[in-house]
């Protein structure tokens, strides 16, 4: 188990040493240390070539270094991994990072239990082998070999190094954004549950999304995610659902992915909320911007019919209740709304209705106390007088910021305006009805699995 | 019932009248005037204003044009539509699109009979009222009022004319390319099942893609989608499965969403697939580009475990198999990979196998008499010296358009190369395995649904 203090120096550093740096454009080490520009505290740049590595003075080894080490991030072939490692023991790094592979997943079993014990012996916090790195956007510091991850409320552990890889190129583009994020690799010695222990107090971080191929210790993490639950939610997206799966797994990183419906229902137990794809992971997490609903009855406000419908559908299959609007609400939307707009609930107030229209119908939904979330579905009114992002802004204008609210704009790059509006007001934006009512559905089972281990003292 | 010969002249016309053209930017006879700027028939601007509306010729009425209208899209106010259809029949008029909305939808179901009624009186092939058009990328007939739709093989119904606005903006942005578009709005004249007996003999459409709330005549309906998916694929999204769906279905479209167990039911007989949200329906509509797989054997090629793992979950849910390779493909692959790849399936190249490796993959892959369909799953290989788009590179020159190929590219924006290569080549890219899988699993769907309806003669 890592010590809290060891993976605060991991992510909260004054200073890192880069063993491995380099000015090779093609190296890892090159990579990170460029990486490490933005990073505020002091970077020091280990190698034996000669000169500096990116306007860095060089060591030749850590010891060589005349401060103080708080993190060390190793990308060096992996026989000189151990050595390196218990240097940064003797000198008082608090934390690693062994980028390196080479290590269990290639068969080296005894490689990576050195590591282990080293890490112990020293009480260090280790994170790796075989991994993509860690970042911290809170202090800029991105000691990772990928690119600058956007800032943001999401903590994201992956298991992967790839997928992290993938992800985090992904969430740049899709403008999602991170507090922390550390790729696990082997897990010699932080594992998942060290790391929701730490995420459970970090103030950066509203929800944790995870990547998991297996767990080895399941009591443990079930554990770890179940206090880290009562704090804050862990959405998880668990592969090795299939029996395909399960063999590529066991051959990938030798981790036994175990039964699908036991994984469930444990799952279930510790608060964590299963993801089903990458995708759906992220737009689960990023949905706790949100205030969380007191429970599952859903306003759908829509400006077209069709969209409304699948709303509605894609609400009721996650769970929610698209309940008949009381008689009172619904005579107040009459008063606001055009003559044909239908004021059941989706609240349909059609193409024609534009900003006057819409934020007086947010008004009204958000006064009725029989509604506990309010779900946005927009279509570009391109048949109207109505701009592209007049919707939005009635949104914005109108959102009392105490009932949730998850928006849905459905039509490509018209509506990219609208979305970063959204996005710049901390309101999730989702490009289809069903990816927003999941969304929502994963406010509501996370809001429940809340109040029932809060207020009873059972636990 | 509509004539074929007059949806010739809907969706091929020599001549097409705007009644109600504009030259005001904010009347949807501007948008649609100005979208037929390209189409190389002969446009006449029908308007009671004087002057010319985008550099036509204008005339008071229909009957006052010199020449033959096949096609007339009537967008005036509902009043005015019966009178001036009429006049189209009387001057020999073959098609109608009815943008006028004030129909059966709005109450006026007396308004919409006779417009029925006097489509039938001459003849003439009706789509609407209540719509926002049709498109033939064919000759360049764009008759909406949205955007220009990009070319492909993609022939998309769509109900609700909201839902296909949302899609057309969609799917320019995303690229992906119709054949022909057509909101049907009210269905007073043209039925899905007339379309897709069209629609079952153009050339230009590989596939069909429906968003359907409700059809009157079911039966009528899949008559027409049996006989059609025996030619080529019918994807349906249908809304209206959940309750409440249900509920606003009806007040929508005054539709009978009906019991969704029985659309079900009935769909999978007329060898309709059931997509589950318009990502879902487009995705699966674009695979068909590909040679459709013999049986449902997948062969995953990644470059990256996890993303491997998560694509073998997805096909065997999807209920394909990710069977173990036979002994000689795998001493074949070890052949050509590096010592840690994994030669089982899925196929992981590891992330230092470049463009060399991946093709030699291929080419053994595509000689396996056992593998019907390949997946290839790319993560961007950010720590090596390998090319953004090497993977895609390898994959186009090893291909040999024989097996069916999917792929995946998964990390935002660095992959826009990739993906752009792959439409370039008429290959599927999805951004998620999942996604990938899923469209996989329709052709494979598709394909045993076609040869049991192929090989008996019991139908």
């Amino acid at each position: 188990m890592s010590d809290p203090s060891a993976l605060q120096a991991l992510f909260y550093p004054r200073s890192v040493a880069v063993v491995g740096a380099s000015k090779k454009r093609t190296k890892i080490g090159y990579e990170i240390t460029k990486n490490l520009r933005r990073f505020s505290g002091t970077v020091y740049a280990v190698t034996t070539s000669k000169g500096q590595v990116d306007g860095l003075p060089t060591y030749p080894s850590v010891a060589d270094i005349p401060g103080d080490v708080d993190l060390a991030v190793l990308a060096i072939p992996a026989p000189q991994v151990a050595g390196v490692l218990e240097e940064c023991g003797k000198k008082g790094v608090r934390a690693a990072v062994i980028i390196s592979a080479g290590f269990s997943e290639a068969g080296n079993a005894e490689g990576e239990r050195q590591l282990t014990a080293l890490a112990a012996r020293y009480d260090m916090a280790l994170v790796g082998p075989n991994t993509v790195g860690i970042a911290n956007t809170d202090v800029d510091l991105n000691a990772t070999f990928l690119v600058q991850p956007t800032k943001g409320g999401i903590a994201f552990l992956t298991q992967s190094g790839a997928l992290g890889a993938a992800v985090m190129y992904k969430t740049v583009y899709e403008d999602i954004g991170f507090s922390k994020f550390a790729s696990l690799g082997n897990m010699a010695g932080a594992t998942f549950g060290d790391l929701l222990d730490y995420l459970a107090e970090d103030e950066q971080t509203t929800s944790i999304a995870l990547y998991i191929e297996g767990v080895q210790d399941g009591r443990a993490f079930l554990k770890a995610a179940r206090a880290c639950s009562k704090r804050k939610p862990v959405i998880a997206l668990k592969s090795g659902s299939s029996q395909a799966g399960k063999r590529a797994a066991t051959s990938h990183t030798g981790s036994l992915a175990g039964d699908d419906a036991i994984y469930d229902a444990a799952f279930r137990q510790a608060g964590i909320i299963r993801a089903r794809t990458i995708d759906d992971m992220l737009d689960m997490a990023k949905a706790f911007s949100q205030p969380r609903p007191g429970g599952g009855s859903v306003a759908i406000l829509t400006n077209a019919g069709g969209p409304g419908i699948l709303a509605a559908d894609a609400c009721e299959h996650e769970g929610l209740t698209v309940a008949p609007l009381a008689e009172e609400t619904k005579e107040a939307l009459r008063g606001v709304l055009p003559p044909f707009a239908s004021v059941t609930n989706p609240i349909d107030t059609i193409a024609q209705a534009g900003y006057e229209e819409y934020a007086a119908c947010m008004r009204i939904l958000q006064k009725d106390p029989h509604i506990d979330a309010i779900l946005a579905v927009i279509v570009v009114p391109t048949f109207t007088r109505i701009g592209y992002s007049t919707h939005a802004q009635a949104l914005l204008d109108s959102w009392k910021r105490k009932k949730t609210l998850v928006t849905c704009f459905m039509s490509g790059e018209v509506t990219n305006t609208s979305v970063e509006l959204m996005k710049l007001n901390g309101i999730p934006a989702y490009p289809s009805p069903e990816r927003a009512a999941r969304a929502l559905g994963a406010l509501h089972t996370y809001e429940r699995w809340y109040h029932e281990h809060h207020d009873s003292n059972t636990d």
